[in-house]
């Protein structure tokens, strides 16, 4: 059986932990989000594919869900001394080893997804993590301060700012012009199915549909994708704001509307959503309800299996 | 009064300490060696510049003499589990905050002398700190292996190999190329006199005094040298495995007749090597004897005075 994942950061990497469980004979081929990237005291930092690696290969902080577990900060407090850190990001000594290799790396003209094989080489995810491009992308914010606008990265607006400023637009920077890292479209062209697990639809997945050829790749699979929603709430991080941002509702139903029927066959809601199974703007969706809470490994690994029975149904 | 001093590691951050203790109202200038950078790990390093930072910024092992105190290497253990690392230098966590502010900076197209100032505003040794060149200029050392010869960093030799395989040549690469950093030949032409702390002559003096430019403008100054050996030994690291590379004997008068009366009109040695003060191949340099070990600040800071008298006399 061959899975392909597109993945954001924390919610993506748990449930893969029991997506891995579920389908120990599978070929997992996971499509990181890299609209998260960025340069930091000149250190390329890609959270979202850090996070699945770390998570998947043990060395994830696990209070957190993403950076290492038992850090330190000498070098941020270091770089702070010398007036060049970043005091709203941290950045741990041990994560600062693998941006170390990476941007030596791409410095020396290696493309991420080179660099991603390599730095997977130590941590042996039981995955094959693919950027979504080679290309720089970055996804941007529209904010309005003090009556004028300004567009800021992503990671300024979610970890400095806590998204608390509201969102007038959310782009990704570069997706149009990006082309698919090597093995992207042929891994989801290849899958049996297409899963989409519990991820921001705006902020994780949506850059990763946004590189052109993408979206048309996942449209001709059978997709089976798992709401970030529960109860009209993210069941982590600030989802709602960047619903608001591009007028979505901030519930399981209009999260799988926004989405649509042409990209999603299946989708998976939590017990307390159930009605959107009835829902009639998602007719042409197979909507499941099953209990939706990534609690342990155990009933991670049962979400991940009722996304494959559902996926496995749709496809037959 | 200006001094300006051309400096090598330890024994030259050692000396300035006691420099300017003895000099408080000088206006001291330190050229410093870059023949030791290397890039580790994708890190531009500088040893003997950082050394001297350090150690005059209050930030320096006392106990190794080089590198930070308190120091943790958490980044290097984590590089070493990506294949990434060297193991065979040490690079600390707050060390590599230094070494990622400069890389960042010179990738940015910063020269190493802007590079340098930045990092000295953190630090504020005292001193306005060069480097020799912002031309990379790198110490090579030949050797022979198993009956065929190899040219090897310097650092490779006297780190990893402890400087027990013997030096058949030691060049400093690129020197002849180079040009010296903005500052270097008017802190020298506008001196009082030069000093030569007690560095290593082959390895931390001779690669500054191979840029082009500079031992023309240091021969027509008072130069007063303090002797790196002292009783046949050097005092520190391995000075005489470099002195037979080049067929110069260990001794304090070897050491000035290899320098020569061109370039110097004093020479500190210690009580012990009292002979060389009436050495007649020495007899065009200004030999005076006095206790030469740095064994806390007020001893370093006699000798600094010592080697100011010796200059003040000569320039008279």
């Amino acid at each position: 059986m061959r899975i392909t994942v597109l993945a954001g950061g924390v919610g993506a990497a748990r449930f893969l932990r029991g997506l891995r469980a579920a389908a120990r004979d599978a070929e997992i081929t996971v499509i990181g989000n890299t609209g998260d990237d960025i340069t930091l005291s000149g250190m390329r930092v890609c959270p979202d594919l850090d996070t699945v690696m770390y998570t998947l290969g043990g060395g994830v902080s696990e209070e957190q869900g993403w950076g290492r577990a038992a850090e330190s900060f000498t070098v941020q407090q270091e770089l702070a001394a010398y007036g060049a850190g970043t005091d709203w990001f941290a950045l741990g000594d041990k994560d600062f080893a693998t941006h170390i290799v990476r941007t030596r790396m791409l410095t020396a003209g290696s493309p991420l997804s080179a660099v991603t094989e390599t730095l997977c080489r130590r941590w042996q995810p039981g995955v094959r993590l693919l950027p979504m491009s080679d290309d720089p992308v970055e996804t941007h914010v529209l904010i309005e301060e003090n009556g004028s606008r300004r567009s800021i990265h992503f990671q300024e607006w979610w970890v400095r700012l806590h998204a608390a400023v509201p969102a007038l637009e959310i782009t990704p920077t570069g997706a149009a012009a990006a082309t698919p890292a090597p093995g992207v479209l042929d891994a989801i062209s290849t899958a049996d199915f297409v899963l989409f697990p519990p991820s921001n639809p705006v902020v994780s997945i949506g850059p990763i549909l946004a590189v052109p050829g993408i979206s048309e790749a996942v449209r001709a699979k059978t997709v089976v994708g798992i709401s970030p929603i529960i109860g009209g709430a993210p069941v982590r991080g600030m989802a709602d704001a960047c619903l608001a941002a591009i007028g979505v509702q901030t519930s399981a139903a209009a999260v799988a509307a926004h989405y649509g029927s042409e990209l999603l066959d299946g989708w998976l809601v939590d017990e307390q959503d159930k009605a959107a199974v009835d829902d009639p703007e998602l007719a042409d969706i197979a909507v499941r309800a099953v209990p939706l809470y990534m609690r342990d490994l155990p009933s991670t690994a049962e979400i991940a299996r009722a996304a494959l029975d559902l996926a496995a149904e749709l496809r037959a």
